[in-house]
């Protein structure tokens, strides 16, 4: 029995998807030619992972601390800690922290409705310079206001200062043709006063941006040349610091992530994972997978569990792009050689491959539908089905199961997992220790 | 892509089966012929749930409760309190609440054993006239008494008074051949006292009804007629006054209920469904199946989510009745048509049929065996599983699932589930708000 085994575990951003009319009432999954991807679901078993719970659409964040073995709905402080991990603010105890999105919006009065949720995904430059702007707004009310870009659209906002809640609602409506809204206490907010206090910031903060973006020399020009202005910025996703137990804690893996979207990052970081840059990886469609797939080989030398993040499959996804989403798949599938070449000599390694939820790319956006899974490795039940996609494996050995699950089944793939009830070690009850607390004769 | 979907929710009560022998080893669902189900198993897709927990035989109440996607363990109040509910009784917090059956016992001595739990399933004029002997008492140890028939052999009792306690057992022991029970506080009650003195009024009331309805001028005649007596009333499912979220504030659905058995009218109305009565529809196999779907159709004008319950079929399987739950399921598919037709030009309307629990017709009583579900609908996967019946849908693309995660699921394929995370409104965190709080700016 192999024992201490590794794990690459490769996360393709909004895999799952529902058939659509111009690939023949397929999904792109079906539609990509994928010899890799169904070798490696004819000789492992497959599944259907439900990632939160049956029917509810993850986000990219909880998705991810589930598929990591936590618990999303009780070990989830919201989206923007993490923003700020993957940024590299690490937040203290009087601040908190929000996701925010560069976003285009029309003035109808005295409400604004927004059209697109990321400004024509506005980066570079542009994105630079409305960040020097907003950059401006240092304090509201006495509270301290830190803000930054981090990828495209995307950027983390901070407050700093006493008497702050993260239990408001977002000012992002996520969603077009809806108005921006205005931050509220949530319903069961244990401190009214402090999530009163915060929501009325937020709404002045967004006020604030709007009147330095509306009409920036960024956005003028932006409409010349035909592009989204980004006249706002909005929040969502309010929380605090919060302590979680490290991965290798939890799971007894030595971890290590590759992904180039601060989110991904961020999550990983916060977890504990060491990070590794990959030269030609964007987090966008013309990501060098290969490279991506040839250092997480390469990491396995130091690192006994390598995470692998692809955007692009979501990114194309978003972008309603079924056939590019078809095509990225191809170009994961082609570049997934070298990790098939590695599996068939190396006895050590157990290879997952799934998604953190369904972004069907005939509708745009994350929806509740279970992710196709396979694994590939030593200790696998191996079952019969022969292609990966997302009917093929409803048939699929693991059948259908939670994300938060997965993790204790890979400790049982690589001869990790400690029987229930065993108590060898005072930390871990779930994997066998890696050192022994011997008594002295 | 569509969103707010509309939803027809068909509850064949008392569904599963096992095979039998006088329908050559087939379930009433295999042996039924059923050209609509089977095709809507083949565009649709199909599983089994396990409508509690696996292996837990549901009562028609708590399995109700889950199908709506609540806890049936946390947020079930007892059987009595949908019971009177259903009836039109509105408890107040010094009530207790008992849904009652008519039964025909046999005195050996001091005991009475139960011989028939449903006296033959007294109805009508008979059920009538004992009622208005039962409903002599009013009055037990300075607590005031009503009773109620409401369908064939059910009714309702209910207590008011100061000191009164639900945790106490049943009087009905759920089987024949055994004894009337004693009531006696339930072991961990939180009220000892106010529980002794309630089981003390609940023993009392029975054998008051014992004594008024043992030689009843109704019962003599039913005797004389070859029918079963019904010469007592078993109280069960002793409950309080409760309150739970609306199922339009929970899942976002404005939704209305066509059903003719009390306890299902109860159930919806304690959820904040609006009910409508169907001219034809009785509760009974005789029921008119194809009027209840004819105004299901017609409410998806004004809701967006029409429950239709069907209660004939659990009705045949307690009567240990195969081919007539074979018959009532061909009558039931060939009304089904109406609804088949409206799918296939309806873009918005999603079909989900199941049933609340197992009712094997060789054993006629609840078990705890997983149950058939189909769902059809825009946002559907669709499987490759070809016909409704127990067996098929073993290897359906929904797999095997708990009852209570069916609506969440629901969320998803009509559009309106919000992803996991997002704050847009201060109360709901399950769909995509109605209304949108906008930011004046």
């Amino acid at each position: 029995m192999m024992m201490n085994g590794k794990v690459i575990f490769v996360v393709l951003d909004g895999l799952g998807d529902l058939p659509v009319r111009e690939l023949g009432w397929k999904t792109p999954l079906q539609h990509a030619k994928t010899p890799n991807l169904d070798y490696l679901a004819d000789v492992g078993i497959t599944g259907l992972i439900d990632i939160i719970s049956p029917g509810v659409p993850p986000g990219s964040d909880s998705a991810h601390l589930a598929l990591f073995g936590y618990d999303p709905i009780h070990e989830y402080p919201g989206r923007g800690p993490f923003e700020a991990a993957g940024y590299g603010f690490a937040l203290e105890d009087n601040e908190v922290a929000f996701r925010v999105n560069f976003a285009t919006v029309e003035n109808v009065g005295k409400t604004l409705i927004v059209k697109d949720r990321r400004a024509g995904r506005i980066s570079g430059e542009d994105a630079k310079e409305l960040t020097e702007s907003i950059k401006e707004i240092t304090e509201i009310d006495g509270v301290e206001i830190k803000f930054a870009h981090t990828l495209e659209h995307r950027g983390v906002l901070i407050f700093k200062g006493e008497n702050l809640s993260h239990e408001i609602t977002d000012v992002d409506p996520h969603a077009i043709n809806v108005p921006v809204l205005k931050s509220v206490p949530l319903k069961h907010a244990k401190n009214i006063s402090a999530a009163e206090k915060t929501a009325n910031i937020v709404n002045k903060w967004v006020k604030l941006v709007y009147e330095k973006l509306k009409d920036h020399p960024v956005n003028m020009k932006r409409k010349r040349e035909g592009k989204l202005p980004a006249q706002i910025a909005l929040p969502r996703g309010a929380g605090k610091r919060f302590s979680i137990e490290s991965f290798s804690e939890r799971w007894g893996f030595k971890p290590v992530g590759i992904a180039a979207g601060a989110l991904y990052k961020g999550v990983a970081r916060v977890l504990g994972f060491d990070l590794i840059d990959v030269p030609g990886a964007t987090g966008l469609p013309n990501t060098d997978v290969y490279a991506k797939f040839k250092y997480a080989i390469d990491a396995l030398k130091k690192y006994d569990f390598v995470f692998v993040h692809i955007k692009g499959t979501d990114t194309l996804s978003h972008k309603k792009d079924p056939l590019g989403k078809a095509r990225f798949i191809e170009k994961i599938d082609n570049a997934l050689e070298i990790i098939v070449d590695d599996i068939k000599r190396n006895d050590e390694l157990t290879l997952l491959i799934t998604g953190d939820h369904a972004t069907p790319s005939k509708i745009g956006y994350h929806t509740g539908h279970p992710v196709p899974i396979l694994i590939v490795g030593p200790n696998v039940r191996r079952d019969d089905i022969k292609m990966f996609n997302e009917f093929a494996v409803q048939k699929g050995g693991l059948g259908r199961i939670l994300g938060q699950h997965i993790m204790q089944i890979l400790l049982t793939y690589t001869g990790r997992a400690l029987e229930y009830g065993l108590k060898v070690s005072s930390s871990s009850l779930r994997y066998i220790p890696h050192k022994w607390n011997a008594l002295d004769f």
